[in-house]
């Protein structure tokens, strides 16, 4: 059932707009984000939900796509997400460290891919304007956005060659094909 | 069910260290972590895996335990973790983020989790030490260590008060309590 959910739990870049993500949804997916590890339970993340026009687009515009897919300037409308959680370290907390936004962001997604969702963690943001259209004060640093909704793409895994290439592509159906590395070389005993 | 395994995921610290873990199960959790995602897609993490001894015994003289409970060395012997999977990082792939080490972290103590097994991130380790008892490479860099078992105590969630104490504590009854954040005091919009 868990392996289910990890092999489902894609990085998606395609969604059905249309489909909306409602706020309960998000705030269910932050709740399971609120009781992760957190370093020294220190408890520095929060998160900004967002899942309507305007917001959803003018996150958008601060966002970068795909940096492998060189042709590709990112989702096309009617394609974007559905719905973004904005995850910001409050300075005030001091985090101990940096593994804590990726222990929540990828159970978000994990909890969202239960639900038949999808989504990406995008780091390629536009800090200071994103900052801006969120209104976010000094103590506030953005950390990580993960896009959510439902997905409307292919995504499957490679297995890839020891030392091969790591770079994700897609095909001519626009299936999105992503090399992973094998067990055996990355099991070090 | 996700949400089943995200509240029963606390942070254990003392186990049935006669239960063993076995390599293929600490492989399986390893193939979860195979498939999370990656920064760029560089998957530079690697995994050193261990679940006898002398090696778990070595493993545990490296590491320093719950920082908060002051008067507390560790878990005795007989309540030593049964099993580690120690993430490290290969510096000729270039990691691209330091979520990663999260990511992989937490989707293997949900996947150890769904099969009854308890672990702990650790992050207090003495590196020279550990990296010399592993016989790591120069490339490789030890980022994080996550301890498994089948759990010996009762972990429970507190609900923390606006700005509270973050510090969790042991009762008279060695019942493990951590206080977390409301759901209303890490939602920003």
């Amino acid at each position: 059932m868990f392996n289910d959910i990890v092999k489902a739990n894609r990085s998606y870049r395609r969604f059905f707009e249309q489909e909306v993500v409602t706020r309960e949804t998000l705030l269910t997916l932050v709740d399971y984000a609120r009781l992760v590890p957190s370093g020294a339970n220190k408890q520095a993340l929060k998160y900004y939900i967002a899942c309507e026009q305007p917001l959803n687009g003018e996150i958008f515009a601060t966002l970068g796509w795909a940096g492998y897919l060189k042709e590709w300037q990112g989702p096309i409308a009617g394609e974007r997400p559905a719905a973004y959680i904005v995850i910001v370290q409050d300075k005030d907390y001091k985090m101990v460290t940096s593994f804590d936004a990726g222990i929540s962001a990828q159970t978000i997604l994990l909890g969202a891919t239960e639900i038949g969702l999808g989504g990406c963690m995008i780091g390629n943001i536009q800090h200071a304007k994103l900052q801006a259209v969120l209104n976010l004060g000094e103590n506030l640093e953005i950390v990580l956005v993960i896009a959510l909704g439902k997905p409307k793409e292919t995504v499957v895994i490679e297995e890839m060659e020891s030392n091969g290439d790591i770079k994700y592509w897609r095909d001519e159906d626009q299936v999105h094909h992503v090399p992973k590395r094998q067990l055996k070389d990355i099991v070090l005993s």
